[in-house]
């Protein structure tokens, strides 16, 4: 058939054949699975200045030691510009890697050698790399329900087969993940343990320990997204899961205490799978950005960072209190929300069978934007109750206003 | 078997299968395939100050511009601080993407829309971003032979099968591509048509329209690296393959003209390709580093690149001749090298059966290092007689010392 058309004419089956093959044929069959950022889209709808955005994940640029970043800049170039302009190593710099390690241990008394961290653009780029060195198509990986949309992205690539377990109130729920892994074993367990993006949820002390059991029971990699660890407000430091299980791969990031837009985080791993991080960070882009890594390292030897992040604590801690107030006082009592001991993002569940998609519809009508729920699960063609709201990036004025309107369009939408 | 053995000595056994997934089961199959690069193995060797290195690829710093560096990031982080420091959007900075379009159109006459253009960091990890978008395992990619290293590894991750067609002096050998190409169809060719890393040759004028007509014809994807390109100081510039096949997709790089410490590079590709780019990228690592694409681009808008430009190639081309000088003078004849127009590094050929790597070991003795060319070949398990020399990164004393030592280890080999 296609060769006789192919005989009559020559230039449209040519066509025809060109067409086919850029649109379908030529991408690898991951690419199909990867969808596009939900949120991604919703961020373009909601950058009109008049909109009081609660949608993104972005902490508050009013923190950012500009100044302090600008010495240090300064420093780096004046001092050794030659070097730091230069092609660097893979790992990545190894002052600020001693850094690190040793800030493990001062904070989480975990014992890490400089050896076991590799510098990465930003913690994002730690979960594609984890992805690559151990995921074959079809292998497991379980996640949070709901769970961190840039992880679901990265590991997607990979063309994994996800399964998801729900958050408790206290982390998550361990026996179901003990029945989830009893049915077919899995290679990696994704969590975001403290303050978790979307939820807002901390793990307990004793979910903790018990989550490494079942890990630890089922071989199972841990891979601990520590993102948000620095930004506790309230309640007590808890140990990370990598003190009760070695086979823990830990992702950090400067992102929310110094400034996300230099992409400097990092990946800490045992030897064995370092050595295959490596190989998959050099073959990704050699190396992360190296005058960024010294900035960041001199602003860390001039500055002290704890002083920096009690200041974000307070004012993070400020919003959400406003926040929760505010939802308190104007939100119908049938409305239930997270009140997360750190972090940057609060949870809010809606009546069973209302749907956050049609609550979005009327606050963009009334310029007021937040990521609807279904955007954190893998199955997220169903509708759904649940919304994320950030609070690190709005002023108090905002806060107030954009919950104001919130609560209108809820008691629109529930009587 | 294995259950008598679990219960007989429960600790062994658990160690044991323990050890079994720890070491094979765990870890995705393409980190079997990927190598850890051959060249980094050797630069580790080679960094006692005593030893003059024509291994590694490193630009000069001597011509990175430290102070206007220093000046752009000033000025940035002083008016705009808060916005260089935050997240920013996956594509990249459009003010530096429209110089980009506007270079493409003033250099080599392309037409390119700055939303055709995707900031990455350096053009690595365009080619990581590529393998991701179209390879599935054993999908077939074309390179040159030899080849770019970084391309063989960034690709490796993807498990193609990998088809290598001679270089000859003026490019690739288009019979032998023409003849691949029919045996058995293949979604990438890869090239270096500047001042190939590792051979120094160029693609003729004839050759780059020869190439661009057999790939339309087998609808092959071209990915043109011109990570060189501005490096050239003899002969006259050359169209662009994308001038002649639309199915092109361009990588380039401040990496050689500026500084590849900040890595910023970029990919080109038409809207349906970029399309998926955008959705890899972003799973990869949200964005490339901000404020350096914001200091990148104030360079650019407060100094004249052409000039600085010219310098580089005046410095470069005075170190080719010097080595091409010293090597006329005191290599046997029957060692042969190439000419290249521009760029950092040259080809040598040994006469038949005489073994680069041989010379390495005693080259290392001298206190002189190169890359022997097996580290190029994709079947680099077979013995060669082909070297690469860098000439960018060395002042004249050392190319003068370097390439005397070498050729008393020739003549040690040769005769």
């Amino acid at each position: 058939m296609f060769e006789e058309k192919h005989n009559i004419d020559t230039y449209n089956s040519m066509n025809q054949k060109q067409e086919i093959l850029s649109m379908n044929n030529r991408f690898a069959d991951r690419m199909k699975t990867t969808r596009k950022s939900f949120i991604r889209e919703i961020l373009k709808v909601t950058q009109q200045p008049e909109v009081i955005s609660f949608a993104g994940g972005l902490p508050n640029p009013g923190f950012f030691p500009v100044e302090e970043i600008a010495r240090a800049s300064t420093k780096v170039l004046v001092e050794d510009g030659r070097n730091a302009l230069q092609y660097s190593t893979t790992e990545g710099y190894l002052p600020l890697r001693e850094f690190i390690a040793e800030r493990y241990l001062r904070k989480s008394g975990l014992k890490i050698e400089p050896d076991e961290i590799l510098i990465t653009n930003g913690s994002q780029q730690g979960i594609d790399l984890i992805g690559k060195v151990f995921l074959n198509k079809a292998d497991r990986v379980v996640i949070e329900r709901p769970g961190y949309l840039g992880a679901i992205q990265a590991f997607s690539i990979f063309e994994p087969n996800f399964q998801s377990v729900p958050l408790l109130d206290d982390g998550i729920d361990t026996d179901l993940l003990e029945k989830t892994l009893s049915e077919d074993n899995a290679k990696l367990f994704y969590t975001v343990p403290n303050f978790q993006n979307p939820s807002g949820i901390t793990y307990s002390g004793q979910k903790r320990k018990d989550l490494a059991n079942i890990l630890e029971k089922h071989n199972v990699v841990c891979v601990e997204d520590n993102a948000y660890v620095e930004l506790r407000f309230s309640g007590e430091d808890l140990p990370s899961i990598r003190n009760y299980l070695d086979n823990t791969i830990l992702l950090g990031s400067f992102s929310k205490i110094i400034s996300p837009g230099l992409r400097i985080g990092w990946i800490c791993a045992g030897k064995e799978i370092m050595e295959k991080l490596i190989v998959a960070k050099q073959a990704a882009d050699l190396h992360s950005n190296y005058l960024s890594q010294r900035i960041v390292h001199q602003y860390l030897m001039d500055n002290d960072i704890d002083e920096h992040i009690l200041k974000i604590r307070a004012a993070y801690r400020k919003r959400r209190d406003l926040m929760i107030d505010m939802m308190t006082e104007y939100f119908p009592k049938e409305v239930k929300y997270t009140k997360p001991e750190g972090g940057m993002f609060l949870w809010v569940t809606l009546p069973e069978k209302v749907s956050s998609l049609d609550l979005f519809e009327l606050a963009v009508k009334e310029n007021v934007a937040f990521v609807p729920g279904n955007a954190f699960y893998i199955d997220d063609g169903s509708r759904n109750n649940t919304l994320r709201l950030n609070f690190s990036n709005s002023d108090e004025e905002q806060i107030e206003e954009g919950i104001k309107r919130l609560a209108r369009c809820l008691e629109r939408l529930l009587f």
